[in-house]
């Protein structure tokens, strides 16, 4: 218990070094907590569970499994065509068929193909960035080079407006977002990417994010780079896109199959503490604590949970 | 060459949106020069060659080539050892051992081998930091949430502290750092890493960093992870470490068959657009330029260099 109410105070002291007016300063804390000692000591309260609307399953090929959780709140429209294209099989025969280093992996029917499902919005709004009412933001507490604040909202890493009162899902590793043409065009959800490299973040804003990888990242970023431009693999090269055996939204799945997620909930305490951990590693290994972490580094935590 | 008047003239306004007195508000810019379009115009002299002597070539069992520079006025003990080692052949045998997903991939002799040759300095100071003292640091001119100031040096980018008069080498993407035991052991320099994922700053100034990786990547970033703790290979599972064929220094190999490459200098005024069209990438594609861009995503262009 002692151990808990110092990390709150020093937590205090953080949120204090953070300050936005004058010159940011990282206000290093020794003995910070450790992040694994804060997930480990978290209590049941501290996570939310994925419902199984918000969970996509994509099973490769050779055996490879990711699991996406969606972000409704953000992209409703593309999300609700995301969940009907699952549902219809759209992604059948469908493959992974880009992947450029230190940026994305892309995948879905490249050239087109199939009918659209009924129900399927072909032209979705640009649901690029959202308005800040109703939501409750976890500031991140140190600068961002991309927004005038940055934080958290149940579990999502955004850049935040607030002089237009405007949010937006971030560019971090694992971010999935929707393929599209030129603007204004914002893709129907049939060609998707995830972010494999530094947060690609001048995406934000430009381009519609629909979940994040939370389980196989390696399944796409340790795959063969193509080497065409963009990294689209250049099949008469010999590199071989590799084929995706299904798409599932979780819900659709038999329930013994099912997979099942939790996320540490960003508006906790633990949270907090997790990210004061994050800025101000120590233990045997560090010699100084950096005092700050990037948006994009601080990794919310997700755990496999029982079934229920 | 009104072209070019008008992109300094807005990189001055981009200067005054980023004052480090009070709330940082990103200022967008529309029509700043695309980044690629900066290189493509960039004068000779807005490059500096990289010479052989802090040139390193890694070459893989697997026909993978990874090229570092090194950064000796950073770590100067540590990038003598490296040449020394890659001299004597030091790395023969030894392989690429841990690839760990969103984190780093390491290579050398893991568990020890071999005499260390002379001249090698076992323990190395912490070159961790240096005095900014003879430095020219060009300022990111954005917010950074690891340091009070981030910026470049001679091709390298860097967090900086003007209270302590202190610079360091930033873990960007490909960043080299010498693997080392818990504190205050520095690594002599026999296992290193480069990262392969969201920048680490972390781990900054708290690792020495030797150089960065500027051509090759995927030969370290496409590997399979390792399903050890640490992303360490299971061997007893069939996860095979790469071996490496060679590690030499440039200044090693015949001089026909030494690669060579020049860095875009980060004192030029084309860097500066470089940064400017980074931080506000524009063009038919990008509907908001975001204003900011983050030290790690920057990437200081680097290109192969006709042989002299």
């Amino acid at each position: 218990m002692r151990h808990i109410a110092f990390a709150g105070f020093l937590l205090l002291a953080a949120a204090a070094g953070t300050a936005q007016t004058g010159h940011w300063q990282p206000q290093p804390i020794a003995g910070a907590t450790e992040p694994s000692e804060v997930v480990a000591h978290s209590a049941a309260s501290d996570w939310r569970p994925i419902a199984p609307e918000n969970l996509l399953v994509m099973d490769l090929a050779d055996g490879g499994r990711i699991a996406i959780e969606l972000a409704p709140e953000f992209a409703p429209v593309h999300v609700a065509n995301i969940r009907r294209l699952a549902h219809a099989g759209w992604w059948q025969g469908a493959s992974v068929y880009r992947v450029q280093d230190n940026y994305v992996a892309q995948w879905g029917q490249n050239d087109g193909g199939g009918t659209r499902p009924e129900g399927v919005v072909e032209h979705p709004p640009a649901e690029y960035e959202r308005p800040t009412a109703g939501l409750s933001i976890h500031p991140l507490g140190y600068p961002d080079s991309y927004a005038a604040q940055a934080g958290f909202v149940d579990g999502w890493p955004v850049g935040t407006d607030p002089a237009r009162g405007s949010a937006w899902l971030a560019h971090c590793y694992g971010a999935v977002g929707v393929g599209r043409d030129l603007a204004p065009d914002t893709g129907m959800g049939g060609e998707l990417y995830a972010v494999i490299g530094q947060a690609p973040r001048h995406l934000d804003r430009n381009i519609a994010v629909v979940g994040r990888v939370i389980e196989g990242m390696p399944a796409l970023s340790a795959r063969p780079r193509g080497t065409g431009d963009l990294g689209f693999y250049q099949v008469d090269r010999g590199e071989t896109p590799v084929p995706i055996r299904s798409i599932r939204l979780a819900a659709d799945m038999p329930a013994a199959e099912r997979p099942s997620y939790e996320v540490m909930r960003t508006d906790s305490e633990a949270f907090a503490r997790y990210v004061t951990g994050r800025a101000n590693r120590g233990g045997t290994f560090f010699n100084v604590p950096a005092g700050g972490v990037d948006l994009c580094n601080v990794n919310v935590p997700v755990r496999r949970r029982a079934a229920p």
